[in-house]
């Protein structure tokens, strides 16, 4: 099964592309989109949706996993991603994917193993479990990994990988 | 000039077309687009998506104006609303409409003149500009109105409308 994991945002979202079999993960490709600030939110809105679009057509996956919001930080952030996470369901949704969500505890917990793991720990054991040979880079798209890896870990609980 | 208003939400999201030629404020048509509760949040967004795409051609708007969101309320209604409104600008942009962006507060003084006045004398002043025989219902399709006429307001101090 191939998983495309995102980790939504409006100036930069990662994705990740992990295919599993049985106990073997591998990755596919990862990245980031970025759109550029200055710019009016709505052409930025239409930018990451096309290349979203571009990725589920480029790469086909079977399913994806997308990161909650986590709104610890404050109101103008949690707006600004959230409007940039409905555009990324939404274009994911359209690629006919289903779509699993999965909190950034969950994720942190399905990679290594206890959710007090700090991001250095977690991006480690993302190179570890994919079999790099270095963090994938930028933090953005090490998370997408650990997203599509969390889902991969979700759905071998649920019989269904 | 035809001004499609929207006020976004992933329940419900309102939206109001209205001509101005001159002073004069004409309502073409009014409603909401709702989404069934219980419903995953992806089939919703499709479902937003794909009624505003309607609308905006139906009506052939030259230019829409969408409320910017007021966050006092919790962040999980922040976030909620946030995703719908990502994608109610996206399907506008899509859509080829010019998107303005109006505060709450703009938007009620641009119909009453002060920021001070309650839902039920914009409801009212909605009516009245447009020449309804009644308040236009539900709520969130006088809010769309609302923004619709800011537009107009705005559009024709700057020498646009």
């Amino acid at each position: 099964m191939r998983v495309l994991g995102i980790d939504p945002g409006l100036a930069i979202t990662g994705y990740g592309l992990v295919d599993g079999e049985g106990d073997r993960l591998e990755s596919v490709a990862y990245g980031v989109v970025r759109t550029p600030a200055h710019t009016p939110i709505t052409e930025r809105l239409v930018m990451l949706y096309d290349e979203l679009r571009c990725i589920a057509e480029r790469y086909a996956p079977q399913q994806a996993a997308v990161e909650e919001i986590f709104f610890a930080t404050n109101a103008r952030t949690a707006i600004s991603v959230s409007q940039a996470r409905g555009v990324a369901l939404l274009a994911l949704a359209q690629a006919r994917l289903p779509i699993a969500e999965y909190t950034p505890l969950e994720v942190k917990q399905a990679t290594t193993g206890y959710g007090q793991a700090d991001k250095a720990q977690m991006q480690e054991m993302v190179r570890l479990l994919l079999g790099l040979p270095d963090v994938p880079k930028p933090d953005d798209a090490a998370d997408a990994l650990a997203v599509a890896i969390c889902h991969h870990s979700h759905s071998r609980f649920a019989g269904l990988g």
